[in-house]
């Protein structure tokens, strides 16, 4: 089964500041798709901040199974209007990777319902990101722990609702700590918060993180049929319910009342 | 300890439907007003939409300690910026009971991030709702099951996040289930969603739902201290590290780029 | 991915009950690994509480990814050596199916850590399964709700653990809730309690019970590698601790005393 | 409202090991009880392993509102009597608080029904606990981490059902990371595991390790009425089903079979 992914990058930092453009030529989304691609089964594209609807057309989204998102100084940017179409299509079962600042991101409150808050250096300090469950589909291949050499900190209290699954927490050279890989659920999509990935800083080449983004895609991909009618409040008319009833007494409602819902 | 309660209403319903008037002849929020104040460690006010700043003003807010919302028909006429304020303030560490349709309101939708979407039918028939944890604090003094003879029946699917805690669900005439009593946390916020309260009915004068919702009142309110800066990502510079660190080769940002978050 | 499938029955009720016989002449093991054989993904052997071993035999759960248990009124015969044994197993990674009053078993016992109490009732009353999660692998395939037009009756509180997922609630003509399809983990475990299956009402012969059983035993295998040592607490020792680190100080311990764990 | 405690400890180490008699010289039981007692709303006493029945008597346990459990070498010893029915006391209400090394009693592995295992290094390291939820009752009055300037190090991963509540997550000088204050329900019982505590350092006298424990006495009192029927699986007769229910069929039980569950 081919998971069709989107990477999506507001494509900002790359372009004002030389060292990132060093080590993201062509942006953090290229170099992120390089690394999803080396894998056979992943059909990948990108789209940015900059494009006609931030790249991500309805028509775009309802073809694709697994966003990924990379967002850090311009989520204000980010049209109210595509937020709801990503939030619409994960509840329809698109999975959803936030990456590093993507925490902050409109999508990633929205989903989670939460502040979604942190502490963070930058400081160019060690992370070792443990492994929390080894048999995780996320963490298929990994060893206990990953090791970033020069990172940014991210710290706790990370002010996101209890995960479904905690499969990472990272330690910090400085004395923090970070649950850097949450999973959730909203609808039918599946969601998966990863930590790592500052621009500064060359993460996205680490091999190992390289496993951790490609395992990703596939744990994110829902293969269920598209939950189209997720946010849709039916009626279910007397007629039509499960068990023989009859709808007792005078209707409250005055005439016409009903569709209001 | 006293918990101060917001009982808010659209109170939209009442004023239009004179059926439902004649049940709740001061709206819908008076009458839980009047439930929740038969506890003399609740203190109880109102507000409505038709107020200024929906009754719901930041310095009201401020001052609540939980907030009851019941809304139906009229749930996009409440302003972008008083359901922003009410999220701020339940991640700050207000409580909100949700009652009935809503599941269906900005605010419910933005505190679970999910659709919240759910089918139903107004047939007046009859509804059973299961005590699952009769050791929960919004359980306390309950029997077994709660009996609504007649009511507007919720069902399943309901599309909200797995809940921290399921404390009822209902058993309707017709055929149907409904996870009608669910818990969840957003930052420092204890959320309720409770389902019966159909506005034609007179669920709310039901003696048991009044001892649910005076439960819920207490086990809403969070008596820690008011979470200010749940919101906010302080940066933590390098020599307040917890542990002696120093930062590591040039920072690859250009100057006056650091405040940026 | 073949997936290696035992369905383990007490294999008693058939023998001691003629009614029961006849509808499951071989056993309900044989009728269940029926049902799932007709998936060729699925590889299915059967075992019993009276071979040796109750056909547990370490090597077999070695080689099991799925172990499906049905028990009733055996409970008590079940060893206690080869409950450890499974369970070891499903922390290791085994996924375990748990039917019916298999709720009751020393297995999910000890799984779940839960006293795993409901209330019953035997009266051939029409139960409605209802599926909570649609995009669940587990509902792959499925209608809204199963009918079952005769079965035993499960009621809520059923005393389990907060599930990870919920996955179906079933409806009972006589008044009656109750969760009938949950999931959990227990190490690289995943476990799935499946309410329908009462012996004396030939539910396994319905065809969309079929459906959610060969789903259940697709969704149970975890394919990650054996997790062996899950159960063991390694030291590490100073020379080998991720960060360089000194032991200070005099240990407190006496010698030898360092192995006890 | 007085929370009666009880500490329990198996009273080992402290008489076999000089260095650990000199920290707690009336054993880790008394300094844990003097500890709470400073809380005049927490009524202490104390158990160790050598009293009959380890000091655990059924009428002790009756009147026990939440039972703290330190245990590390003599795991073994426990009666597995003693352990059902500090189980059975969890399941009808009692708090549990297991600490330290009790991540490998009988009783915390059997209420969580999982291995509990995890990777540890004694080498006198830092260790930082921070506080995940600030505004959890366990953590009131707690600063955002608490340093132990010695500590046993426990690393992850913790082989344990994901928590309902993660309160505490640790930072090692040697490079690891843990989960050191989980919470989970099982039954009526609130279950608290938190880490620190072992037995050569003086964790229990320090202040804030203190305000923990109180904190986590309170958090586990669950005030509700003693579930006293929580393991049992009561029949519900067809004329006292809560809908009109009509027995369906010859019941294919044969007479007397009705009781065995």
């Amino acid at each position: 089964m081919v998971t069709r992914v989107v990477v999506w990058n507001e494509f900002v930092h790359e372009r004002e500041n030389q060292a990132v453009g060093t080590i993201y030529p062509d942006g953090i989304h290229e170099a992120i798709a390089a690394v999803l691609s080396s894998d056979p089964e992943l059909s990948v594209v990108t789209a940015t901040l900059d494009a006609p609807e931030h790249g991500l057309q309805a028509a775009r989204l309802a073809a694709t199974d697994v966003l990924f998102w990379w967002g850090h100084k311009a989520h204000g940017a980010v049209e109210d209007t595509i937020v709801d179409r990503v939030v619409q299509r994960v509840h329809e079962g698109m999975g959803l990777v936030v990456l590093h600042s993507g925490h902050f991101s409109k999508v990633f409150k929205r989903i989670t319902g939460a502040p979604c808050a942190l502490r963070w250096r930058e400081a160019g300090e060690r992370e070792r990101l443990w492994v929390i469950d080894p048999t995780h589909p996320i963490a298929r291949g990994l060893p206990p722990s990953i090791v970033l050499p020069r990172s940014e900190m991210y710290g706790e209290p990370f002010v996101v609702p209890e995960p479904d699954e905690t499969v990472f927490i990272s330690w910090y050279e400085g004395g923090e700590v970070f649950r850097s890989g949450l999973t959730f659920r909203r609808g039918a999509g599946r969601i998966f918060y990863f930590g790592p990935g500052h621009e500064t800083y060359p993460i996205y080449h680490d091999p190992l993180i390289g496993v951790v983004l490609r395992n990703a895609a596939h744990w994110a991909h829902n293969p269920a049929p598209v939950w189209t009618d997720v946010a849709s409040a039916p009626n279910v008319p007397v007629d039509r319910a499960p068990e023989p009833l009859e709808a007792r007494g005078p209707s409250l409602h005055a005439p016409g009342q009903e569709g209001y819902r």
